[in-house]
C-alpha cells in the first residue's frame, strides 16, 4: 500500500527561500543550519519566530499576534498560570525519581485512573508519547506472544526505532517493521460503504489473516480513535466497536493512542476511545498531559501489563518525577475546573457549523468534520470527483500564516487542514479563523 | 556470556517487608501497589519517603536528613535556584516546539558544542537518555549500513525496545538483540593484563570478528567511558584510545554515552570521553543535563548524522523546547560559574583518598577507584581471592540508609557501591560518608 509522507512534505523552510526573509528570521535560520541536525524542519517557507504565548494566542518577535490553531501541547492554553505555579512550587521542594516514595505520582495516578474504565487500573509514566507507545507495543507483544502490529495507512506513533517502524507517516525513507501491517483509515468521506463499522472490522481481519499467512502472530491494533494523521476522521460514535471486537476475537490487544485526541479534546468524552464506548487494553498519553512539560503515560489492564512487568524491569529516570506530576495534576485540575471538555464540545460544534458554511459555499472545500476542537478541513479540486488538492492546502498554510492563523496539514494526500486549537480557544476567536479561511480560499482558488 | 541483573537484584521493597514499615511508608507502598505497574521498584527494604531537597541533601517526611550520594540527575544540587528561576521565567514567556524559530535552542547549542571537539558540530534534542541512545543506534546503523552493536557486559543504555536490546544490565528477562555483542568491561581490578589498552581493543576485535562470522555487519561501539553499570571503572587516562581505533578501523562508529559521566562529573574533563582524548562520532546526553527537567541530546559529526537525517524525519515534540533549553542553559552556566568540574576533581580526589584508607584498613574492601565525584567501592569476602561479596554490599545499603547515606550498587556481581553524589557535595560532607561507611563495615563484617 503506497503512503505519502505529510510529515516530509509539509511546507517547510528551505535555503532557497532565504532571500524572502527578514534579517531576524534569516539570522536564526542560518544559526539553525549551523548547529542543529538536518532532521529539524521549520514550518512555513517564511518561518515564524515566536517569543510570547498566552492562552490561545502567540506573538512573534515583531509583535504580530497569532491564533494557535494547531497546538494540542499547550492544551489548556499557553503559559497557563496554574501549571507555572505548580511546577515552580514543586521545583522548590524536591524533584527526584520513583525509586523513592513520593505522594505526587500516587495522587495523580488515582485522579487519572478515575477517568478511564475500571478495568484499566495501572499507570506508568515516561516523558514522551513515543516512549509510551514503544512500551505499549512491547507489552502487547509480551502479553500475546505475538509480534504483529496493525496501524492505519498514515499513522504516526513515535520517533523510537520500534514506533517509527509502525509509523507510515514518516514516509518511505523510514522502513516499516516487517511485522507491521497497514489498514486504510475509516474515512467516511472517501470510503465507499454503508456500514463503516463492518468495513473497518473486515479491513483489520484481512491484515490479521495476512499476518497468519506469513507466519506472524498478531499482537495488537494501535490507533488513535480520531485518526489524526490520516486526516482527522472522527466518524460516527461507536463505529469502532466492531473493529475492536475483531482485534480481541483474534487474540490481540487494542492500544488507544490518546496523544492527540485525549484530555477532553474531542468534547463528547474525556478520551477519544470513550466516544466509542470502548475498553482499550492499554491507553497511551502524551502531548497535552503536562501542557508542555515533558510527561507521558501508559495506562493498562493489570493482567496485560503484568505479562511484561513481572519479567522485565522498566525504569524511566525522569518519568513520573514530582515536577512532571505536578504539571500533569494541574492540567487535569484545570480541565475539570474550567470545564474544558464541555467547552471543547460547545465551541467545537459552533466552529464546525461555521466551517460547514464554507464547505457549502466553496467548490474547493470537499469535507469538514470534527469532534470538539479537533477538526479536519479538506481541500479538493472539485466536489464531484473529490480529487485531493494538496497544493491548495499547502499554499493556504502560507496565506493563513500571514493572516495570523497557525495550523498544518494531515492525511495521506496532505490536503486536510488539521484544526486543533488550544482548549482556550473561545467563541469570539471563531470569526478570525473562519474569515481568514474564507479570505485564503478566495485568494487562492 | 552470563550476566547478572543488578537492576533486578538491587535491594528493593517487597510486600513481605510490610510489617517493618511505619504507617506513613506503608500507606504509600500500598497505594503504589494499587495504582502503579509492577515494574516500579522502590529502593530499600524500608523505602524512603522524600519530601525536600536542597543542594547535596534530602529530607524525608519525618524530618530525617540524608546525604544524596547517588543522584547525578540533580547534578548541580537539588532545587538549584538558577534552574528554578530559568524554568519559571521561560514558562511565563512561551513554551512551544522546534518547528517555529526560538533563540534558546540555538544559544544553548552553541554553548554546548563549544565543550566538545570541533568535529562534533550538530545537536539534536530529546527528553530522555533512552531516546538519545535509541536515535544514536539508528544513526550508527544508517551511517555504516551495519546493524551490529557492541556494549559491555553489564551495560545499561535505555528503556526503549532498541536500547533495551543493548542493555544486558536488564537481566535475562529482557532478550538482547541478535545483533548485540558483549565485551567484558575493562576492569583493572579483575582483568589480568599488563596492557589494558591492548586487552580491551582485542576484546572488541573478537566481537567484531564474531559478528562477521555470523553475517552481521558491525555498526558501532556504545559505551560510557567510566563503565558505570559495570562497576564504575575509570581506568587510566587514555587507555580507551586503542579500542576506539579498532572500532574505526573496522568501519564502525563510537557512541560516547555521557548520561552518567558527563557534565563535569569525572573532574579531569568536562566529558567522560575527554578523559581519554577521544573524538567520538556521536555523544549522547541525559540525566544531569537539566538538573531534573526532562531533556536529553545527541551531538554528532555532521556526516554521520546526515546519513540518517537526510532520509528520515525525526521530530521530538518536547525535545529542545524553550523551557527544557532554559533549564539546560542554566545548568551549563552554573557548572561554569561555580567551577563544578574543578570542584568535582578536587573534592573527588579527597574523598577517594579517605576511602582508600578504608580499603587499606578493611579486608572486605577490595578496591576503591574513581574519577572526580564518581567512585566505585567494591566489597569482597577477602582481598586475596577477590570473591565478590554481593550480600555485604546489599546489606550495607540498608545500614547506610539508616545513617542517612543514600546510594546503590553496580557491577556484574552487584558488589560495588556506586558513589555518585551531586556536584554540590562538599569537603565537609566527606566525614559523614566515610564514617558511615566505616560504621557499616564494622557492623556487618
Amino acid at each position: 500500500m503506497a503512503t505519502l509522507s505529510t510529515i516530509m512534505d509539509t511546507n517547510s523552510f528551505r535555503p532557497e527561500h532565504r532571500e524572502m526573509l527578514s534579517d531576524d528570521i534569516s539570522r536564526l535560520t542560518d544559526k539553525r543550519e549551523k548547529v542543529l541536525g538536518n532532521s529539524y524542519r521549520l514550518f512555513y517557507r517564511n518561518p515564524v519566530h515566536l517569543v510570547k504565548g498566552k492562552g490561545q494566542y502567540l506573538w512573534d518577535a515583531s509583535g504580530k499576534k497569532y491564533l494557535d490553531v494547531y497546538n494540542n501541547v499547550a492544551s489548556i492554553g499557553h503559559c497557563h498560570p496554574a501549571v507555572i505555579e505548580a511546577v515552580n512550587q514543586q521545583m522548590q521542594q524536591i524533584n527526584t525519581h520513583t525509586r523513592y516514595l513520593h505522594e505526587r505520582i500516587l495522587d495523580y495516578s488515582e485522579s487519572l485512573l478515575e477517568t478511564v474504565p475500571s478495568e484499566i487500573n495501572k499507570a506508568m509514566y515516561m516523558c514522551t508519547g513515543s516512549e509510551a507507545n514503544d512500551l505499549a507495543i512491547r507489552v502487547a507483544q509480551a502479553y500475546t506472544g505475538g509480534t504483529g502490529i496493525i496501524v492505519t495507512q498514515e499513522a504516526y506513533h513515535g520517533t523510537s526505532e520500534l514506533t517509527s517502524g509502525a509509523s507510515p507517516a514518516l514516509g518511505t525513507g523510514q522502513a516499516l517493521a516487517s511485522t507491521t501491517r497497514l489498514v486504510q483509515a475509516p474515512d467516511p468521506y472517501r470510503v465507499k460503504t454503508d456500514n463503516m463499522a463492518k468495513w473497518f472490522a473486515n479491513a483489520i481481519q484481512e491484515q490479521i489473516d495476512d499476518m497468519e499467512r506469513n507466519g506472524i502472530k498478531f499482537a495488537g491494533f494501535l490507533a488513535d480513535s480520531i485518526f489524526s494523521s490520516d486526516g482527522v476522521l472522527p466518524g460516527e460514535r461507536g463505529f469502532m466497536q466492531a473493529a475492536i471486537e475483531t482485534v480481541h476475537a483474534n487474540g490481540g490487544v487494542f492500544i488507544a493512542d490518546e496523544v492527540q485526541p485525549g484530555f477532553g479534546r474531542t468534547g463528547d468524552a474525556f478520551w477519544g476511545f470513550a466516544r466509542h464506548d470502548l475498553v482499550p487494553d492499554m491507553v497511551t498519553l502524551g502531548k497535552p498531559m503536562g501542557n508542555g512539560i515533558p510527561v507521558s503515560g501508559l495506562l493498562a489492564k493489570n493482567d496485560v501489563l503484568s505479562a511484561f512487568s513481572d519479567h522485565i524491569p522498566y525504569f524511566n529516570t525522569f518519568g513520573g518525577n514530582p515536577v512532571s506530576m505536578a504539571a500533569a495534576q494541574a492540567v487535569l485540575q484545570v480541565i475539570k475546573d474550567e470545564k474544558l471538555q464541555e467547552h471543547s464540545q460547545k465551541v467545537g460544534a459552533k466552529l464546525l457549523n461555521e466551517l460547514k458554511h464554507l464547505e457549502n459555499q466553496y467548490e474547493v472545500v470537499g469535507d469538514v468534520r470534527g469532534a470538539g476542537l479537533f477538526i479536519g478541513f479538506e481541500f479538493v479540486t472539485n466536489k464531484e470527483d473529490k480529487t485531493p488538492d494538496k497544493s491548495l492546502a499547502l499554499d493556504s498554510l502560507e496565506v493563513l500564516r500571514d493572516e495570523g492563523i497557525l495550523t498544518s496539514v494531515a492525511g495521506p494526500h496532505g490536503n486536510v487542514l488539521k484544526l486543533r486549537p488550544t482548549l482556550a480557544f473561545q467563541e469570539h476567536d471563531i470569526d478570525w479563523l473562519v474569515s481568514s479561511l474564507e479570505k485564503t480560499i478566495k485568494t487562492l482558488r
